[in-house]
């Protein structure tokens, strides 16, 4: 892992940008300059691609996991960003795309081929890059998954020991046979579901949810489409993760 | 309202025994002996009835509501504890028990017997106790209602214009014209279900909360039966509070 540049945002938190090979990720770490933090747990920043895209929504996330003393870090999907594009990703997207716009039920064929390539690809390097971080003085574990892309966190948590909760977002298509690998997850877990997400079947949703072998799961389900999930949502998650990674 | 009785908690909450009418009642107040509070919001403590019963999860509830600030009270149902038996009531219930235990489904017939009229004298009984609580120099509104039995919280959310936040437990059966009832609840909700709880139908509650007409409305589904609540629903329900009566 190196570090290619670093800032330090108001309010103390420290902004490390770095690539892992050809991955760019980020770091946050909470702290001041004059007083550099113990070691703290990790919460690993899921989300559907693109860091550029997505960095106003990643850093007020990591800016409210520091205010809970929480480190953290985030790296990019596979086929996003900047990263190369995979032509069949791409043209199993475009399926996605034709079919939700023509209203019609999206076959679970396009599901497979856009979700599994990618968690295939996206898990071994998410647990490459928590080789890297946990191996920083300023990283100290425990460990917790935040986010989505919702596969990438179901498997990250069937396989990788080191993740002990996951704050789950299910508003992404999850291909059938993972309902299997849900049934293998055993960490506690909160799960989001917006309730009229345009993009997302809710009763799978639900399904999902159900499937998760976990003895502590939490579904909440708020009002409104994709985009929407509360404000509020935030301090819950901080309050999970303070529950389980403290 | 006559009070009867008066206790300082440890942690400086009055606890106040009254009577209003026929119908016993417990007040809980934030604040101490040398400090009078200001007057405070308030939360109704909903619950299945019999406050002996029910008492010491009523006044762990009442203290987390003062610990925020929150004056909490609460009255006897209709028919439990010391109040006059009903037959009719006495008499549904009874067949509830019996479909239970034959493990067959609950008509609807035996809910309507039960739930109907404990609404229709409970809900006006909950509303005279609100006059007479709002009358008080300490408490100073506004006002939540949080609990069961849900039945009372939707109609009581429907048609009390002072109710402006209501956490509600989907523990209970609800009668299928209540529904009609939910879709006129415009008040931010936040609504509990035990997802395997064992007396309550999965699917009916979900349909309950989709039912809602409020605008801000949040599902938390914790796994586990009636009566195992996670206690961090607690603390979640106070946030809650403390984003709507404040």
């Amino acid at each position: 892992m190196q570090f290619t540049s670093e800032q330090r945002l108001d309010g103390g938190v420290l902004e490390r940008e770095f690539t892992l090979g050809e991955i760019p990720g980020i770091l946050w770490t909470p702290g001041s300059a004059s007083a550099p933090p113990a070691p703290a747990p990790l919460i690993l920043v899921g989300h559907p691609g693109g860091l550029h895209k997505m960095y106003p929504r990643l850093v007020a996330r990591a800016r409210g996991a520091a205010a809970e003393g929480f480190a953290a870090a985030t790296i990019e999907l596979p086929g996003s960003g900047d990263r190369p594009r995979s032509a069949a990703a791409e043209q199993a997207r475009a399926d996605l795309h034709r079919a939700l716009e023509a209203g019609e039920s999206v076959d679970d064929g396009i599901i497979d081929r856009l979700v599994l390539p990618l968690v295939e690809t996206a898990v071994p390097e998410w647990r490459a890059a928590l080789d890297a971080l946990l191996s920083l003085p300023e990283i100290g574990g425990p460990v917790g998954y935040s986010g989505g892309v919702i596969a990438v966190g179901i498997r990250l948590a069937a396989v990788e020991p080191r993740v002990s909760a996951a704050l789950l977002f299910a508003g992404s298509f999850v291909p059938r046979t993972m309902f299997e690998e849900a049934r293998q997850v055993t960490i506690p877990l909160q799960v989001l579901l917006q309730w009229d997400d345009e993009g997302n079947d809710r009763q799978l949703a639900l399904d999902l949810f159900d499937a998760f072998g976990s003895k502590e799961k939490t579904l909440h389900a708020n009002m409104g489409g994709h985009t929407g999930v509360p404000q509020f949502e935030g301090e819950a998650g901080n309050r999970f993760f303070a529950r389980h990674l403290k």
